[in-house]
């Protein structure tokens, strides 16, 4: 490859600030150093995530490369990269799995020590930024930085996968995984009620996870009355909008469900939504799974007795699933149409229309909108 | 029996109102009615929970006779009853376990909703009571009230024990199997590091259930040092003190266990001890079990992060027991000697002398006085 140790210029879309456009730019993207790799991204979704990053809900440093779920293909690799070569197609992924941490090694935890999402870095783990642009550092996005044409990756944060696969498995990386992997790692006994609260790409996928689990009912719960019909579709057996009630959603639930749900998945991250999800769960069995992201300054609060009762509340990041080991296999069950994944697909554009595809997002119309390179 | 079908006049420890001392009253207990049993209270325990009723925690409705952790033989019994008969030993349940609702036919559950927690009716399933003294009705107390030398209640809150159970088995009934099956029953992967907050009866009971689940550490946490020898005996691998510390405990415990627990069993009630057990949990997998009685405005709050990343808050009500089926196993475990509890009762004492058993219980000495019929 000619490419492979210099320095390539490429097209990305830059997030200069918060709460601003994104402008593309011509940037600089160093070789990838010792355990890192250097992909050409082929597609990426543009997912809540990195909404809330831009509206800084997240702490992510600016000016940044957003994006973080993509599929792309090794362009080159640094020294010591032994799991992927040029030319595979891969998944990057933004929670690491680094296979020595104790959240790695333990069967039941996936949160490796290695992630970026608590101390928003924005570097590389040697604390240094790959992208360059107009001479300025721009800062990497929790290790994926996919709104470019190319992009440097730890080792550990890239899934290599099946040579075939389509575009639309990038959604795997991220929104997928977070809401498939919450249901079917929840542990949702067959015939059990679930809730699904936000019907956007994490709650469709939690859906998709509820019934392939064995759910008995699925009750999606959202505002966008347009999305029941894809909701139904996907497995839910019934949708409800908080705004044809006078009363609480939660109350509603109850009443509808002999006292509450077995299992409710929280993918909104709105601070009220999360406290109905919660509150529409049984008292002596009912889980409440949050994946939604809140803001900085939320609470989540309820008398202990809540929960002493014998609800629980828990967080499944990722969906739960150990994310080198799992995506490539998510992916073999998509190329063996065990889930649908198209349906989620609104639009493919070009990266020059990124700033419509979070506008779409914003709007609740559609699902996930795709950059494609 | 020549009492049976009559009215007993009997001795009881009355709480005539919140806050205030018991007084020895003379009773008159009524024959039980269809589906009620009457038993002969043979030994009390003086627990936490007839601590925080009669400080108005929770709703109870004076004046009552307190108390629910006992044992007794059956004195008679009202129509219908088939599970037990007069001379049976039998222990009451502050749970009952109907076998028809939703949680009772749920493996996972065992929330009965024929139970007296949320609603403190004070009265027996006709919203009736049996006591009367000085020709005023005394309210019941979860359908158990065992503060008295004879108790009606409902089939459905007893349990059916080996006739050769010695008097400290009435520990089984509440305290013990709260917080021993909290930790039997949280599915402990061996290996783990387990803290438990609050080093009374339950605690001392989470410890002995996090031993035998196999657990690797177990760190005891409580401000009475005496204490401390005890918790070792029992399976503390280290106890410490908040006291003895210029920073949060949690911070503490993160920084002695590589981040933090995987387990956290809060047994003292305290809102703060709470918040310390929760945040004293690994982020990425820490499960914390709230065993605790919270006060009535007592509110937990958090950011919706602090869960989402992977941590679990929940609660396992009676230790995740079910009531009528898993008490009678458990004093046949203790009857093999396969856990010691003994060691909980710290003094055997006549009813004239409950008073003094609230005293010492508050002063935090000793663990389980027993009242000896």
């Amino acid at each position: 490859m000619g490419t492979a140790g210099k320095v390539v210029k490429c097209k990305a879309a830059i997030a200069w600030e918060e709460h601003k456009p994104l402008t593309i730019e011509e940037i600089e993207v160093a070789p990838p150093k010792d355990h890192e790799v250097r992909i050409k991204i082929l597609a990426s979704g543009v997912c809540g995530t990195d909404s809330a990053a831009l509206k800084g809900k997240l702490g992510t440093k600016f000016p940044a490369i957003l994006g973080h779920e993509a599929i792309g293909v090794v362009e080159s690799i640094g020294k010591g990269v032994t799991t992927v070569k040029p030319g595979d197609k891969v998944i990057p992924l933004c929670l690491p799995q680094c296979r020595q941490c104790r959240a790695c090694k333990n069967p039941n935890a996936n949160l490796c020590v290695k992630n970026d999402f608590g101390s928003n870095s924005g570097l590389m783990h040697d604390n240094t930024s790959r992208f360059t642009c107009k001479g300025k550092q721009i800062y990497h996005f929790l290790f994926t930085s996919t709104f470019t044409e190319y992009s440097v990756i730890p080792e550990i944060c890239i899934a290599k996968v099946n040579p075939a696969a389509p575009d639309e498995v990038c959604i795997i990386g991220c929104g997928f995984a977070t809401g498939y992997g919450a249901a079917v790692n929840a542990k949702i006994p067959p015939g059990s009620t679930c809730a699904v609260f936000g019907l956007g790409g994490v709650g469709f996928s939690a859906m998709i996870g509820c019934k392939i689990a064995g759910a008995g009912r699925i009750i999606g719960v959202g505002s966008h009355k347009d999305k029941f019909p894809k909701a139904i579709e996907l497995g839910a057996t019934e949708c409800l909008s908080p705004k044809d009630y006078d009363k609480p959603i939660q109350e509603v639930i109850r009443e509808k469900t002999n006292g509450g749900v077995d299992f409710a998945f929280e993918c909104s991250g709105n601070i009220d939504t999360m406290k109905a999800a919660f509150e529409s769960t049984y008292i002596g069995n009912g889980v409440t799974v949050v994946l939604g992201v809140a803001g900085p300054n939320d609470k989540l609060c309820f008398h202990p007795g809540e929960v002493m009762m014998g609800r629980t509340i828990k967080g499944l990041p990722y969906g739960g699933f150990k994310s080198r080991d799992d995506i490539p296999k998510l992916v073999c069950d998509y190329m063996a149409k065990k889930f649908n994944l198209e349906f989620m697909v609104s639009q493919r554009l070009p990266v020059e229309k990124i700033n419509e595809a979070f506008e779409l997002m914003a709007s609740g119309k559609g699902l996930r909108n795709l950059i494609i390179f």
